[in-house]
């Protein structure tokens, strides 16, 4: 086949990691990749070691965009509930995926086994990171219900958005979200700041 | 090798169904299903007719068992606050799963890619039935919070289900899916009904 093209590891990473999102770890053979990349196994195994090495490689470049589009999403919002209801919002871009894969990173909890406990272990650590900033965020609500604890509604919150990356992934109606989102804002939030963070209905 | 053993189709489906729930579908080649239960691979094919049709089989055993547990769940306590929690807490028996295989229709959402829309219809359809089972019993529930649809609260409620086995599966403290469960109850329920139903803390 000869060299492989010029890739560089960014564009590279990013082609595997769209590979193994799109079938997942267990459904993507090296072939595959190989085929998808025009990189060669060898030149592949020469990078990340393994299948497996390739596979935390992907997770980690997908993990670290998540953080980051977290971050963004959180800088761009003042405290409080219209900030959780960016967030939750933003979970809601699966249900315009074409191809509905839903998160990389919650399909990965589910598709891991006992062969592959240093997956669960990449995708806890990257949840564990975006349930902290969801936690920070809370601390500075200044609308939160009398009771909420900012460290149990940012897992509850963390959780709404996998149900609603599931949701998409099953092919409910966006209508299904749009009332968890809902749901747990009234769960969370002041009526007062629920009702004034409305837009027009 | 000689003739298959014995089975009768409800343990070969079980044995099946173990197997595919263990690694999920793309990680069991069918030399393992072989492997595990002694069946030849021929006898599995004239039964099941491929692989997606034993993945099929499965699926719906597993979904016919869920559906069952969740109506004998349902029907053991009256409507009310204590029913949904028992539904809830029944969620928390995959943290006492050695293997943490999390559950196997929510596993198979994941993983289904779009080889596969059959498995995703399947789960749908088996999550539609027990969403149903739950907004039957939110309609007859009398200490729902005024403004809660037993509609949405079913689909909510679904979803917290979906998360506490997403985060046994993650190997998450047993007290974060405690909270979400505490939270779920505290944005439907009436406080008075809360309180009632708390069990001595």
């Amino acid at each position: 086949m000869g060299r492989p093209p010029a890739y560089d590891e960014d564009s590279l990473l990013s082609a595997l990691t769209e590979c193994l999102w799109d079938r997942g770890y267990a459904a993507t053979p090296v072939s595959l990749l190989v085929e998808e990349t025009g990189v060669n196994a060898a030149s592949l195994y020469a990078r990340y070691g393994s299948k497996k090495g390739i596979m935390l490689a992907a997770l980690e470049a997908y993990a670290r965009e998540a953080i980051e589009s977290h971050r963004q999403l959180l800088a761009a919002t003042p405290p409080g509930v219209g900030q959780i209801r960016a967030v939750l919002e933003h979970a809601m871009a699966c249900f315009d995926d074409p191809k509905a894969r839903g998160c990389f990173l919650v399909n990965t909890i589910t598709s891991v086994s006992e062969d592959t406990p240093e997956f669960s272990l990449a995708v806890a650590e990257a949840m564990e990171i975006i349930r902290r900033m969801l936690r920070e965020a809370l601390e500075a609500a200044p609308d939160l219900l009398p009771g909420v604890k900012p460290d149990e509604a940012a897992a509850f919150v963390q959780i709404q958005i996998w149900g609603i990356k599931l949701l998409a992934k099953l092919h409910a109606a966006p209508a299904t979200a749009e009332s968890v989102i809902r749901q747990t804002l009234a769960a969370l939030f002041t009526e007062e700041a629920l009702s004034g963070a409305h837009g027009p209905d």
